[in-house]
């Protein structure tokens, strides 16, 4: 596991070994279970996760009890609710595993100290969070412009493997349609 | 107008009057009248820009001519075409004045240097990113929960100026409804 995080690091940021050391120092390794929650609505959120071996699903539930989901997160792929996180407020969405997954875990404190202690590690952040806002302003801009047909299209285009991974329904809930209207799309 | 840089910058990360003339080294600034582009479509973006006074809108227009309004951007706010800044392609979006407007210009050569020669710029711009994905997040989720009438009342809420400052046509782009639609919620 310790591999794939410096491998994915180092994708940016090359890395010595003390470096490394230091790096890894600050993070946690947890295990979870399908159908286990890393967050929960309304209690606090300790970590951010680098997601090592699983899939993660972002989720929140309306008023009604209505489940959207934000996002994916498989392999690779940095995840929280960023929002309580950042703020140390508590969640208004779930992380929730759709796969056993292995993750990183990164607390508030520990990702500060590491950035403060190795301007390697601040810029690697700065491009990931760069990544990642630039990823959320394509998807604002998917549904402004395009309807579900073009959202299914790009979502099978850009992440064939999640048409694998993930049950329709939960799919349907991403793209902001009917499981019906999946169907329709899917033919 | 240097000012508001440096008060700007300094609500995240004091700075020296040495670091700061360091800062202030890899802007430019510019004045645009109002309906000026400062991003056009197809074109290569070499800016991102710090807004001093005025208000821009950045556009996406679909194939068939429509316009849908990605964010505004006023006063205190960054703003650009982020995919095309960051990867260096041509713009899919434009950038456009809707009153004049005084910018601070930081091309990708200055941000990268500003970024190595002073941590602490690399520390404001990563917190300005994780804010930046944070609010795009948000937005995101406003899609997928929130209907036409919850937007607008989000928005009026969140900020109150734009209805003073921006056509109800461009306001109801921007929470893509119809005119009529809005005209039916400002009631």
């Amino acid at each position: 596991m310790q591999q794939k995080l410096r491998e994915h690091i180092e994708k940016i940021v090359p890395l010595t070994d003390d470096e490394f050391a230091f790096v890894r120092s600050h993070f946690t390794i947890k295990s979870y279970k399908k159908r286990e929650f890393l967050i929960q609505e309304g209690k606090s959120v300790k970590y951010a996760y680098f997601v090592v071996s699983g899939l993660l699903m972002l989720v929140y539930n309306n008023e009604s009890g209505k489940q959207h989901i934000v996002s994916f997160a498989m392999e690779d792929w940095w995840e929280s609710d960023f929002l309580a996180y950042h703020t140390q407020t508590k969640a208004t969405m779930s992380l929730q595993c759709l796969e056993d997954t292995d993750v990183f875990c990164l607390s508030l404190e520990d990702y500060q100290k590491l950035c403060a202690g190795l301007q390697k590690m601040e810029h690697f952040f700065l491009r990931k969070a760069n990544a990642g806002h630039i990823g959320s302003q394509q998807r604002i801009l998917s549904f402004l412009t395009s309807n579900a047909k073009e959202r299914y299209e790009q979502l099978l285009k850009r992440y064939p493997s999640l048409f694998q991974r993930v049950p329709k329904s939960l799919l349907a809930s991403y793209l902001g349609v009917s499981r019906e209207t999946l169907s329709r799309l899917a033919r």
